[in-house]
């Protein structure tokens, strides 16, 4: 299965000493399982829910059109809700709201596709607005019957989690946490459906 | 120091069971010597030159427009040399160099650019046309004063490298032919400048 894992830096994996993030640690995790599973990583550092409506299709098209095996993991947020000098956020909620479902339409017309939730950062008024934008895209995936993975919960109770995004640069977590939100996804029903259909690896001779 | 790897399959790491390929086993070991790389893999399967000419300015601009920290690593011609059922190859000699020219060209306008040649994939016929290629790009890109590091006769000579690729895919290594990879281009003098110059990691408090 080729997959495309689409984001903002959480999964780029920005902190990450082995570099593979959440998305790569999965994919790791799947391969030794014995499953062919390609990884494209196209998270980028920054970007909010408008950014990433702006590139997503005609990277993914770059890397899965004419293929029967792609599919598509979405992961954003955390930047939408952000706040600028002036108090307001880089998203408004409506534009954020628009752009995921634009996003979630366009992409289930082609490919299988899975939502994983915003993660906390561990700034109290920004964790707060992520998790009502997190809320609500599971709502909207919900509604869509789209498969969602809420992240915040989870990972606010972990404690690996949350000493990593307080030590490192403040907003991202280093190896242990990445690997955390990696089990998350290896355990979550709708990813070990979409495991199941893998083909196998070829084993070497 | 954020870097666009820009390639097809071997670029992606095809066959690496921790889905980190050379690009990012390379900025993994960066990061331990502490040094702020962020990785773009933006390899894919199966493009010759020409595909990733169509994309790869688009993808690049998304990544690293507005800041000054930017590179572009680009690495290709393996598929540009295999060969159609009716002998020629997908993609012919000026093709390849027209593409390879256009790209290094815009590429240098706006970021440091450095080049790693195709790799031999233990296919004799195929490797010959490889090593061609891999020596025109070498010569096109001393013209244009752009560093190139030839990666096919070193690892013709590595035995790890020529025992993964036959006996993995066919065509891919694994692990450990990606880690030889790797390593050639972290001793590479113009990676070693590039390097030199990257800002530190932040030290967790």
């Amino acid at each position: 299965m080729r997959l495309c894992f689409i984001g903002d830096s959480y999964v780029t994996g920005t902190g990450d000493q082995t570099c593979q993030g959440w998305a790569g640690r999965l994919c790791a995790m799947e391969r030794r399982g014995g499953r062919d599973v390609t990884l494209y990583n196209l998270g980028v550092r920054g970007q909010t829910s408008c950014d990433i409506a702006r590139r997503w299709l005609t990277e993914t098209r770059s890397r899965l059109d004419g293929r029967h095996d792609g599919g598509v993991v979405l992961s954003f947020g955390v930047n939408d809700c952000t706040t600028t000098p002036r108090g307001q956020t880089r998203v408004t909620w409506a534009d954020s709201m628009n752009a995921t479902r634009g996003i979630l339409e366009q992409a289930r017309q082609t490919w299988p596709v899975l939502m994983v939730g915003p993660p906390p950062v561990g700034h109290e008024d920004h964790d707060w607005r992520i998790r009502a934008l997190s809320d609500a895209m599971a709502r909207l995936c919900a509604d869509m019957k789209i498969p969602f993975l809420p992240t915040w919960e989870p990972l606010r109770a972990r404690p690996l989690w949350c000493a990593e995004i307080a030590r490192g640069d403040g907003f991202h977590p280093t190896g242990g946490g990445y690997a955390e939100l990696a089990r998350l996804v290896h355990d979550w029903p709708a990813w070990r459906k979409w495991m199941g259909a893998v083909s196998p690896l070829r084993v070497p001779s």
